[in-house]
């Protein structure tokens, strides 16, 4: 993947009186030098993120990233974002896209330490080819996320709901899983109940139930599972949040990692359990995903 | 805080052939952009690092710093660091520092993304003044960490001994911290034990026992922790590493949150319940702090 775009966004320069943004923004060269260390997103993992997919330079769902940003942003005491300003920013570098799949990226850093302000950017690269773990699925295994369900509600210092930068838990958990001979992880809580993957949402089929663990757990709101929720439910499918305990998984008739840029990835094996993968059915949910959403 | 110095190390050059590494650094100028927004570092907080007191020039305690580094690299399944390099960077840098207190920090980062080879590099600014934390001393509060103390052995993917570069959580609990009128938080596990301070090390005194939570409970091993205890052993002190209850900080004689930076920092109330503060003796750990140790 090389990075074909990216722009450095002024915060200072947000202004609920201004309408046009553009000049807020400067285009960087990606793979050039463009950050301090003195960055605490570099120093701390200390800042937060949204991953867009672009099908054809159109950026799916933006309005629900920039919500989800600005809910990050609260959880985290950062400064709200000019939702706005972001829009703009997301779509001049959205336009910029080459045909076919991107992914674009929004960071907000805490910025420099001891600095005056956040530092915020955008960049954009060419999607990784996902046709396989679309298609033949992908193998996951459960990994314990170390806390019980109650710890969100009770230390929301431990900032569960929010994207932040700090993932190197996240990155570690796949390569767990790889080392396990599996694609990718499924966090569970120390109580037994099912979160979501590293970097993905997991929705459950049982009959056509369509089941995703409440985001109350701990767990981010994912913008795609929310669409596919959206489509299911046009389709007559019954959809619902729930508790869903780890030893459920075993009856579930489907699962699905779902996230902005892989889209819906069926599981073929739970712990090594086989799980039958419906390719006509996952063929629709992508084929929906890929379509213009808003 | 001015960054003063740093640069850049070049891990490809690491060859357990040679002896002389200087020319695998390159200064950089601290303040001017240098990573890419390209970096797992920032994106991520997919790297490591070390924070290393340097007093009149002199850095302590490196060789302990550069054993922790290449721990947490082991944990995080990143490239071993090559000590030898990296001892050498820190002695360049080292040498550039002003008299009195200074800061050096090392970051091993899994360097940027689909890129061949780790970034990494090091920083020196002076230190902040920390002369009221360690006379005044500090007010702490509890705060759940929401793993258990079984956690860390059952689950290493949660990377629970690393010193990473994610440290949002740890930031979130500071900034949590003062809003309920503190200075600093204490970290007990989410089955009441006690741990360590977000960015510092617990010692308590009973009578004249020294106890610090053993490091296996998910916890870093600190550097200033295992310096004082072999000061303290040489002034005939028992010095030991137990699990703590958290019901047990009502019973200590003090406490001290140990860093290397602000170093022996007495607490003088745990969740707004005084402690005494025994300033001589603090003074007398602060002065062993300060004076060059190997």
């Amino acid at each position: 993947m090389a990075w074909s775009y990216a722009l450095v966004i002024d915060p200072a320069a947000a202004d609920d009186a201004r309408t046009d943004f553009a000049g807020s923004f400067t285009p960087i060269d990606p793979t050039a030098p463009a950050l301090s260390v003195g960055e605490l997103s570099t120093q701390r993992g200390d800042g937060i993120f949204e991953s867009i997919g672009v099908v054809d330079g159109h950026a799916q769902e933006t309005q629900a990233h920039l919500e989800r940003l600005a809910h990050s942003a609260r959880l985290c005491d950062l400064p709200a974002p000019h939702l706005e300003q972001w829009r703009q920013a997301v779509a001049a570098v959205a336009r910029t896209a080459e045909p076919g799949e991107s992914v674009l990226k929004l960071i907000l850093s805490r910025g420099v330490e001891h600095g005056p302000s956040p530092t915020a950017w955008v960049t954009l690269a060419p999607a990784p080819d996902n046709t396989r773990a679309r298609v033949d699925g992908i193998r996951v295994v459960t990994l314990d996320r170390g806390f019980d369900s109650e710890a969100p509600a009770r230390a929301p210092w431990l900032l569960l709901g929010a994207k932040t930068l700090s993932y190197a838990v996240n990155m570690a958990a796949i390569r767990e899983a790889r080392r396990r001979e599996a694609d990718d992880a499924l966090f569970v809580s120390s109580d037994g109940f099912v979160l979501e993957g590293p970097t993905s949402s997991v929705i459950l089929r049982f009959g056509d139930r369509f089941v995703t663990p409440e985001p109350g757990a701990g767990i981010l709101h994912g913008t795609t599972q929310v669409s596919l929720f959206e489509h299911l439910a046009e389709r007559g499918f019954e959809t619902t949040y729930e508790r869903v305990a780890a030893s459920a998984l075993s009856n579930a008739d489907a699962a699905w990692l779902v996230s902005s840029v892989r889209l819906a990835a069926p599981v073929r094996a739970i712990d090594a359990r086989p799980l039958a993968v419906d390719a006509d059915f996952t063929a629709s949910l992508n084929r929906y995903l890929l379509s213009p959403r808003t």
